[in-house]
């Protein structure tokens, strides 16, 4: 079965209170694309938290001296850090230009996946103002998927996604960071390979599979595209959540 | 523009010295696909390493003291290990039922990428045999291209994909192992964004984003289909290699 990834076009630019899922619906009418049973919308984090909220101007912020020390480290604003340690459990790497941390959601990521973002919905240009990752992504998800699913009648998925540097290999790539309504890790183990001699051993990491795939049709960023839709996921739908992809600390040896 | 990844149907069980292109494109006759400029081919690795003679029969493997070692830490069969070392720079870490290799292709993997395959191109059970990876993939995906594209008198590409997992996350993903004629690294530093206020500083995993793409509809390995054709790749094509998606060890903070 084919797997399609369609940008969605027209999106705006989001502002506090933006309502997604009504211009995600009208994006799809304007694409005259109905939407079916098994469907998916991966959104940027970007749209998610701009509408939630969950900007902060930097002036506001006083950092503290765990703040100021890792300013030190890294180089960076030491507001930027506090923040970044506002949004996280643990501290895994600082060299200069560079913190790794445990977010607060459970995964690993640089400077707690906050962002530089100096441009309001409007337009304006904001200077100081970072954008933190929504809340709750997870429920953010289930959130846009529960007003989706009202329009349409049909059964979806809908999948918040980030880009993220690794380990090992150069280049971001997009990883799921909110999910509701389709499986986060697919477990394959036990199943017959395609002779039926081995049973397979792998558990896929589906969700964040279909985040890489969506972030290359969002990777543009200068058409704006921060909505795609998908049509032939190869795997059931059923409910799960993020925790899923996290692998447990004692099961990690790269920590 | 739409990405879109279909896979190919009815490749057999490839043997020694098959030849995949012509495979290939009995497969799109079959789908009456007629390939277009800008397409790419995404095989899983496993067919090229079998096209390619990469099987090899632990009984004539003898481990040396090292892989010895290796096997009383990991618990796992002294001649795999050999193996293992073989095609290996570096052991990373090792534990129980685990081993993590510097691959001498210069990615970081597990078990340097050697699958159990103990099945013959004809469906006979071979015990104990073990598929390699392929010798240079990047130059099996190069000669692959060559006859596609004499085939098809387009510009094209190949990507040579396979599943790893990942540190800090659950769940394997599709990762490029080899590349002809398309950007493993697209770089957007220095790009205005949306908004044309903000240079970015990005650089994308393109072609590890497309091998997960590709991987997410390979993933029902039950139906057969390591080769997925794609429409739609977003960057501009252009020679490249794997080597710009091997993070040089002195910017890595997780070796």
């Amino acid at each position: 079965m084919r797997l399609s990834l369609t940008p969605l076009p027209g999106i705006p630019l989001i502002r506090v209170g933006d309502d997604l899922p009504a211009i995600i619906l009208q994006s799809l009418d304007r694409l005259a694309l109905d939407l079916r049973e098994g469907d998916i919308l991966v959104l940027g984090q970007k749209i998610v938290s701009k509408a939630e909220g969950r900007m902060v101007n930097l002036a506001s912020v006083i950092p503290s001296g765990r703040a100021l020390a890792l300013a030190a480290e890294t180089e960076k604003d030491p507001r930027m850090l506090e923040l970044v340690l506002r949004e996280s459990k643990a501290v895994l790497r600082t060299r200069p230009g560079t913190i790794i941390v445990e977010h607060r959601l459970g995964f690993i990521c640089a400077n707690a996946g906050i962002d530089h973002s100096n441009v309001a919905g409007d337009g304006t240009v904001l200077e100081e103002w970072v954008l933190l990752l929504p809340e709750n992504p997870d429920r953010s998800a289930g959130c846009i998927r529960q007003r989706l699913e009202e329009a349409s009648g049909v059964r979806l998925a809908v999948l918040i996604i980030d880009s993220h540097g690794r380990s090992w290999r150069m280049g971001t790539v997009g990883v799921a960071i909110g999910v509701s309504g389709m499986p986060a890790v697919v477990d394959l183990r036990g199943k017959p390979d395609l002779f039926g001699y081995n049973l397979r051993i792998t558990q896929v990491g589906a969700a964040d599979e279909l985040a890489a795939a969506a972030s290359l049709v969002m990777g543009q960023a200068a058409e704006g595209t921060p909505v795609v839709h998908v049509r032939g996921f190869p795997y059931p739908l059923r409910e799960a959540t993020l925790v899923e992809l996290l692998r447990p600390e004692d099961q990690d040896l790269f920590r």
